[in-house]
């Protein structure tokens, strides 16, 4: 029975584009040979009282269970008591680390043509943590939270990553000069962390600082980590030095190893169903989650085909400056398979 | 008596290369005839109890009694219980805008030649509260604090800014699918103020998604205005686009229309007095100063001079990739006077 060798994998095509695109990576994966097996789920109509969200319980258990999954852009419905679905999914699943390599495509030509970085962001807490109230009329306070146990856990995992993907550099980023405690906190964990990778040099930037020379020199960084809001902000900012987030992968970390790649983009329901969207960013997410799952054979040949396919640039979506459509431009990946 | 028609101005020269940029400043500002007599004042070596940093009562007084003043770069003297000088400037001069005017210096080649927008930032609140503790062991928070007044006030100078300075478009940047009462509250003031500027367009911009299009097409912005923190992070952004902070002028606004225009650059202690220094942040912050005090004729004229220097190549200090001294590129720039 070949299907006991398949690995399972949880799929939400999302909203909008998200069929499209998760159809493309479909194909994709078919035309490798793959050893996987989408289990797919879609996004309720009704609100699920054990998730608070339009994501059902049993949707987040299949990610659970297999450990692997794949996200395309969720938009989340508009109304009062739930949560978004992104948020949600961090939450339910633990979500702790979120990773995007960004790099220049070649032969997709931008201001920049030497990026080669990853961010690894902090996904549960800091400015995230939803606690906010009025003090008295006329002043809002939000908290920032960071703990030891969090900042601990994703420092490890990007000297990790840095330590199993040949990379040199960690930089940690922060505000500490003004959160002493807070980014403080952030820094000493990255500290004990890197003390326990000495051959992985480790450096600390302030985050004005940062942005500034990611825009003027981007090739100084290797990877960088840092607090939620802090990544959010910064892997956003990688994404527009290659070209924007329709060509930029992500990929959850969860507790327990779970992997949970997603496009970050967005729904686009302007352009839903016309055959006409980009599914880069969803395959290139695809590709970190089969690293995650070591099958690094198949990362390369799909990540390759997509690459090149780019580079030569007779098929290109739209939003590239091409007039393919998703199907032709995923037939030409498949056809470099 | 000619020195009755003469407008006081306190200078701080700063540390560092401080001096000779300030020096330079001097120079430059004979040789337009700018009716300005500086009142100098310098960073103490004690504490002042009434400021708690090095900077002393007397030289805070003298910029709220002159109206206007400039600084060059400042290093906070390391140790502990004292506060940062920017910080203390910010606090006690109540400087609550800082605008930064970020434009393509004609013919100093980034990547990028169509830069010329404003970013003006809240100064004084915000994610700066200074307000952290320790929950328990291994768990930080730290208070972000937004005021109705601060808000108001700073949407209140961006949306003159834009009237006065023929500028079409304000755009406040934000974060508030997350921190929905903190900048909902910011937006909220936003809006109410453009509702008093019907002729000025006003859109709101999530910050992540702000900083992808800013590194895509900074041309797509005109004024932003922002909450402390992202503006910290996008002016230094924006300032990367077009060189660094040796190129880009600042200048604070406080209560009662006091201006403290400054150099937003360190102060090099690596290269101080050895007349390597680049002056154009502090003489184009200078000229800030200048246009606060609706001198616009001498502002333009050594906005030009400076702008000509560097767009003709033949003077540029070494960080521009040239080899002139501070004193010969100063002396080009007088001499385009
Ligand atoms: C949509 C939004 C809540 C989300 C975030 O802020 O994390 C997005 O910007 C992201 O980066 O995934
Ligand atoms: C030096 C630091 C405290 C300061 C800030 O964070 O505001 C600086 O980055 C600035 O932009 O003036």
């Amino acid at each position: 029975d070949s299907s006991s060798n398949l690995i399972r994998a949880t799929l939400f095509p999302g909203d909008g584009i998200g069929p499209e695109i998760a159809e493309a990576v479909k194909q994709v994966f078919r035309a490798a040979d793959v050893p996987i097996e989408w289990e797919e789920h879609y996004v309720g109509d009704q609100i699920d009282p054990r998730t608070q969200s339009f994501l059902t319980w049993e949707s987040l258990e299949s990610v659970r269970q297999n450990g692997v999954g794949l996200k395309g852009p969720m938009a989340t419905p508009i109304g009062k008591g739930h949560r978004s679905l992104n948020l949600t999914l961090r939450k339910e699943l633990n979500l702790y680390a979120n990773v995007r390599p960004c790099y220049s495509l070649p032969g997709y030509k931008t201001r920049y043509d030497d990026v080669d970085l990853i961010t690894i962001r902090e996904n549960t807490e800091g400015e995230y943590s939803g606690l906010e109230h009025q003090v008295v009329r006329g002043v809002v306070e939000s908290l920032k939270i960071i703990t030891r146990q969090a900042s601990l856990r994703v420092a490890e995992y990007a000297f990790h990553y840095a330590k199993t993907h040949g990379r040199e550099r960690v930089s940690a980023i922060h505000k500490a000069n003004i959160m002493q405690k807070t980014d403080g906190l952030f820094l000493k964990c990255c500290r004990e962390v890197a003390e326990k990778y000495p051959e992985i040099k480790y450096e600390e930037v302030v985050i004005d600082n940062c942005c500034m020379m990611l825009v003027k020199n981007p090739a100084l960084f290797d990877v960088l980590v840092m607090p939620n809001l802090y990544g959010d902000i910064i892997s956003d900012l990688c994404a527009g030095l290659i070209g924007g987030l329709g060509l930029t992968p992500s990929c959850n970390i969860g507790e327990g190893g779970i992997a949970l790649a997603e496009a970050v983009h967005g729904s686009a329901p302007d352009i839903a169903g016309k055959n006409m969207a980009n599914p880069t960013a969803l395959m290139l997410s695809a590709v970190t989650m089969l690293r995650h799952l070591k099958l690094h054979d198949k990362a390369d040949q799909i990540q390759n085909a997509i690459l090149n396919t780019i580079s030569e640039g007779r098929y290109r979506t739209a939003d590239l400056g091409g007039s393919s459509t998703t199907t032709d431009f995923t037939k030409a990946i498949c056809d470099h398979l």
